[in-house]
């Protein structure tokens, strides 16, 4: 039997990187880039395109009942809960060529270096093409991942629509005539579940390391600020009368940057987006909204953070004579990953010879939802200039290679225990 | 001969009332307001009451090549330079009733005062109503008193057009034949213009004072600020690589609000105007643009503050690793009023028995163009919660009077000298 090591070596750069140009043919667009929503004619033919090279290798392909796509390699214990990993085939409108193919086609070549060594594993292989994980057609995102983990309803999710009024049932419908597959056969949790994906982010890139390993997702909360001041001519109206809800907003958001400077730089305060009422050169300002963007992956700081918001705004505010609301509009908790999968990733990130660093995901991925069926992690490679969602998005053939190897290796311990 | 002091008394609080009033009902809207902008039938329409009002007291009525209305009242020695007042008939699209009128009002009470006491002048007293003062329909404001002070060109003027391609020289010919008046005699500039008008902010209501003795206009300065940072992924990417052109912004406006905290909060500085890009909740600013509505009566200090706002955002920009320009887009010198006249109204009003107090004008007027012909000078009366420029404009007749009284002792003081 070939132990993880020597398997991860039969992984192939070229071919996963010669997979990964086949797959951002189909949806291509301007600058190199993919547009290849959800349930559509692209995101059916990335699928038809993966299970032609599944069938050639004897894998079964199966679909779930929210069109989640599973490619099994069959173990030789069958009644052995799989292990499993995988990512999403769709993509932004203007989206690149690695968010969620990357992890697909990484463990699609696992899958293929195990064929190509003739080895056998005690469990079963799934790798999952999970559906709509991007969101942007359909909301809410990582919505096939959603239902598979119990956070969405399944009948809830196929009534939602898109801005063409079409359902999720009846795209889901289409997809089942253009790629039709049997259904996906009832299978114990799986034992494990590991994401490779590019890293979104610089962190990476900045370190030099070819591999990170992903130790939770950040918890997300958006909170809605609304300052109310009073109109007043900009010439006429000394600052002592003035209710400038412009000056409450900019000493808060300078106040706040302030607080949120940790020295680990670990919390993300954005202020992404602010509009001014009336918006007149020559008139104080009665009214500013903008929404803060909260991130860490400790609930706690994110509590407490959000306690320091309602403060310091409220007494800024109430020092320049304005009211202002405070509202969480939106908010998801942190996801920790497996330990024990955690410190695999680390043993044999270090077995391979691979640079690594623990880093936190900054943005959602379908993994959150999986780790409440499994356990869970995921392991993040670099891209250029930390882009991704954008024709530009870019990652080594190196990096992936070595990000795919550390997953197959893991994978595969498992897949044995 | 009647002293300044008597004439003031003769001047008629019920009367003045009820002239504004019949006035406000030419373009009157919705909410107490009046529309009546600048050659429009409805200006047309308020001179020709006016001239009605005028030549039933048998007043000589003209008009000069730039459509500024005189009303004349002769005096003993013709050929000695007349003394001046008045104000606009013109208003903004949603104006109110006193902006404007009330100078020209008041100085039209002055004159029949002084018919209804039989008094004589030495040097004829000019009643004018300033051609285009808001400059709403036409660009730029205090068109007709700008001609008349030498700050603009008759000829370039007449070729300015509205939003619906009406030429000033059209309208201006369309005025002259619903409201034929002769054209303005030679004159010499006169011995001395006092024009009367509300505030247009909250200092003289705050300080319960019926009149406020203008020293002169501040000078306004606008400057352009554009920060240009970088778009980044606010989930993924920490503070240290971050180039936020929105928190450059907040910073720089929280600075600079605090170095123009004057002790005698004369210094007006205003951000009325901001504009973030790509306005994304989840997105780092990569672009905010503002303006900055700058004022002082002393130009010395328009320029330190300047170059205060240059360094000061030069110095976070670069400190938050973006990059800054900065630029001045309009700039108009402070205009300081006679000193020799501004004395005569604060002696005027102690005989009066009128609290009062200094104050400079943040709001432009005809006065800023009439002080480069002769010397000039301002009374101004309180107007509720400081408001103009819209329907709720509103003034107290016991103010309107005191005003009144005030610029009409000090224009007789200067009529028999």
């Amino acid at each position: 039997m070939h132990s993880p090591d020597t398997i991860a070596s039969a992984l192939s750069e070229t071919r996963l990187w010669q997979r990964l140009m086949s797959m951002a043919e189909i949806g291509a667009i301007d600058g190199g880039g993919v547009n290849r929503q959800a349930l559509t004619d692209g995101d059916a033919a990335a699928q038809q395109l993966l299970v032609r090279w599944a069938e050639a290798r004897n894998f079964a392909c199966s679909r779930d009942g929210i069109g989640n796509l599973f490619i099994r390699r069959h173990g030789t214990e069958p009644e052995l809960a799989p292990v499993m990993t995988g990512s999403h085939l769709d993509t932004q409108p203007t989206g690149g060529k690695f968010d969620g193919a990357y992890g697909v086609m990484a463990g699609f070549e696992f899958l293929e270096a195990l064929e190509d060594t003739q080895t056998q594993t005690r469990r079963p292989i799934d790798l999952v093409a999970w559906m709509n994980e991007e969101g942007c057609r359909f909301q809410p995102g990582a919505m096939g991942s959603g239902v598979y983990g119990g956070s969405f309803e399944r009948e809830r999710m196929l009534e939602r629509y898109d801005r063409g009024g079409v359902l999720v049932r009846d795209a889901l419908d289409v997809l089942t005539q253009l790629a039709p597959l049997p259904a996906m056969p009832v299978s114990p949790p799986p034992a494990c579940y590991v994401e490779a994906h590019i890293e979104q982010g610089p962190l990476l890139e900045e370190a030099r390391m070819p591999v990170g390993i992903v130790t939770g997702i950040q918890g997300i909360r958006r909170i809605a600020v609304e300052i109310l001041g009073r109109e007043a001519h900009a010439g006429t109206t000394p600052r002592r009368m003035r209710q400038d809800a412009l000056s409450v907003a900019a000493e808060a958001i300078y106040e706040l940057e302030r607080r949120a400077a940790d020295p680990e730089d670990m919390l993300r305060f954005t202020v992404g987006s602010l509009n001014v009422l009336p918006n007149s050169t020559n008139t104080v300002p009665s009214r500013v909204d903008f929404l803060i963007d909260l991130r860490h992956p400790s609930e706690k700081i994110i509590q407490n953070f959000s306690h320091t918001i309602e403060t310091v705004i409220a007494h800024v505010a109430k020092e320049k004579r304005c009211s202002a609301m405070v509202n969480t509009v939106s908010h998801v908790a942190p996801t920790v990953f497996d330990s024990d999968l955690v410190k695999d990733l680390q043993r044999f990130a270090g077995r391979l010879g691979y640079a690594h660093m623990p880093i936190a995901s900054g943005a959602g991925h379908d993994s959150m939802h999986v780790a409440k069926r499994c356990p869970t992690a995921m392991v993040f490679v670099p891209c250029r200039d930390g882009v991704s969602h954008h024709p530009s998005e870019s990652a080594e053939p190196a990096d992936l290679i070595a990000g795919a190897r550390l997953a197959a290796a893991v994978l595969l311990e498992r897949a044995q225990a």
